[in-house]
């Protein structure tokens, strides 16, 4: 659902642009490693199988070396960051970079927390293809002033389009601020995705399945920025059908798996009218 | 459902006292902090997330310890303790102490396993706020005898009620010991919560969740008996609510986390009548 | 639903076998130590409870060798195997041997990744009473010629059952090969098990859960080859009931569980006609 609101600048990303990434998302099925948090790993498996991809994911350093070779993507998301943790994520990122597949950055919290806000500080260093965040995540990393408390953005997307961009020019990664609305910017062109069920915010683990989501597809090869963008309307749209059929957050969740596995183009068209 | 049982010198929970604690835990959203066994990281955060209380989850000993000044209250599981998370737990319970924070125990399986075992031995030492078990894990911690295999307790919790009361006599602690029906102490005071579905013993997590419910209603301030209680009243009502409304134990856990979200003094009221 | 195609040399396996261990199972409730990927775990505990078993999961090396003196049976799953949970799972297998205890090994992904690799090639020499796997994992542990990427096998069971059968006589396990259709031999009989929900394959962790499944068939004390087709048989049969009362990968995970809950001899005896 549009709303009158249009922050200058930002264009709507047209859903026929994103019915053509999820055909493609869907043809090529394209393995994603995912290192991500203890608290969303069945859901974000599970978000990536019903839309179509094909979740991996690993802990081991090595093993998460070796597999870049058979994936297409690597996610990374270090909600529930550990030293060991850590390891293995550096290994997968050299491997990626080594192997050329694109990497997705989700910065869960950083800032007030020191042991990722190092590793993400790093992190973005080795050349990130999407970094994907909400406000506060988006506006500590940029360089910005933000106001954190954990995982929870207490600032609106609208109000990071600018750090979004910053830090797009910075690491020459594509950025998705996400929120009530979404933002997606290489750092000159922001791409804008209304709609979206605000009851996700009652679920955990939307953000960060979001950012696997959006690895999967670049992981199509498809240009990093339609390809971030398709991914936040994928859930946007599906996050609204799935609401229309639920009674709370618990319904949500099933519903929303069962609404990204029938997603089509008149689902997307929705989110433009 | 109020059943003829009742068990000398405890008194029933007033519906209304938990609809006003409801109320608190929706007003402050507290954010709360939980160490927990892997099992239950997602239903747990989906739990608090769904009633209105802001869960977060970190594995980092260093970040544990640092989170405990943003957060209101702290809740430790140790389901699938292992010594590195011996490590993390210790330091953010150390930090919430320090913090003033209110912290809760959950001593899984307490007993048989020794890892646990002497680390429950002595973070019941460290003051903690509350203690949440079935009625073998709490008449082991308060030195009377029980049987237990594991996280399933044979022992029922009206047996319990006297290890309840002399453990928060050694503790200081609130001790709730729930199962069929749920028993809540500060030692001298004993409080009954009647109700609730007995297919909740065919999901997993559903005590652990209940856990972090203590933790997260503590967070709000209340006076510990009455934020403890209360959590207990919450999972009591909403899953009567949800076992109407499913067909088994899958369907179950959507419609807890449903009926949490919707959760009001009327379905409160339910459980005395 | 029965198929045209008979491999040959293959057995169906019937329904009113499968019934009587499903009531053995449900009258023993047998106590499952669970080592399993950290994708899994909550659906694999709550598909266990759901059909009557008890499932019970450890990190510690210590108390997971500590807990086989308690439980039934184990079941190791190394899909996101690191080198502490080798530790553990070493540890384990070798108490399970010592208390006498059926064993399984679930070798996702084994061939492409070294860690796991190296581990699967060991563990079958410590006698596991039967190891579950798609076609390629097992091909690949026999020693036949296979393509895999991942966890996602791209051969199909039919292609496997000479492989699983030489990985039977190699092991003195029972192996059971699964997908659209499911084999299951002692090195000479091979049982068929035919049907269940082609959805399953948009879901995370079906044939995880089901390696624990046949782990707690075994926990029975039931002869290895009925114990572990009849966990086959249950999964085929609980997933097309949940598949005609979903919408989509999100509720059937919901309707299985509700349907495997509520499993019985006529739900099992459609897999025949």
């Amino acid at each position: 659902m549009a709303q009158e609101f249009e922050p200058v600048g930002s264009t709507p990303f047209p859903a026929a642009t994103a019915a053509d990434v999820l055909f493609q998302l869907r043809c090529q099925a394209p393995l994603t490693h995912i290192i991500t948090n203890h608290v969303v790993t069945n859901f974000t498996a599970n978000l990536l199988l019903a839309i179509g991809a094909t979740p991996a994911m690993l802990s081991d350093p090595q093993e998460s070396s070796e597999f870049q070779s058979l994936a297409k993507a690597l996610s990374i998301n270090v909600g529930t960051l550990s030293q060991s943790q850590a390891v293995a994520i550096r290994a997968a990122v050299d491997a990626a970079l080594e192997a050329g597949n694109p990497w997705v950055l989700d910065p869960v919290a950083v800032g007030p927390l020191s042991l990722r806000t190092r590793l993400c500080e790093a992190l973005i260093q080795q050349a990130p293809s999407a970094i994907r965040g909400n406000a506060s995540e988006i506006m500590t990393l940029a360089g910005f002033e933000s106001v954190g408390r954990g995982p929870e953005s207490v600032a609106l997307s609208d109000d990071a389009v600018e750090a979004a961009r910053s830090l797009a020019q910075q690491t020459d990664a594509i950025v998705a601020v996400t929120g009530a609305r979404d933002y997606i910017t290489d750092g000159e062109q922001v791409l804008r995705v209304e709609g979206g069920s605000a009851l996700l915010t009652r679920i955990t683990g939307a953000g960060c399945a979001l950012s696997s989501l959006v690895a999967a597809c670049l992981g199509t090869g498809r240009a990093p920025l339609e390809a971030a963008a398709s991914a936040c309307a994928f859930m946007a749209a599906a996050s609204e059908i799935a609401e229309e059929r639920s009674q709370g957050p618990g319904s949500l969740s099933v519903a929303l798996l069962d609404s990204l596995y029938d997603l089509n183009l008149h689902d997307l068209e929705r989110l433009e009218s």
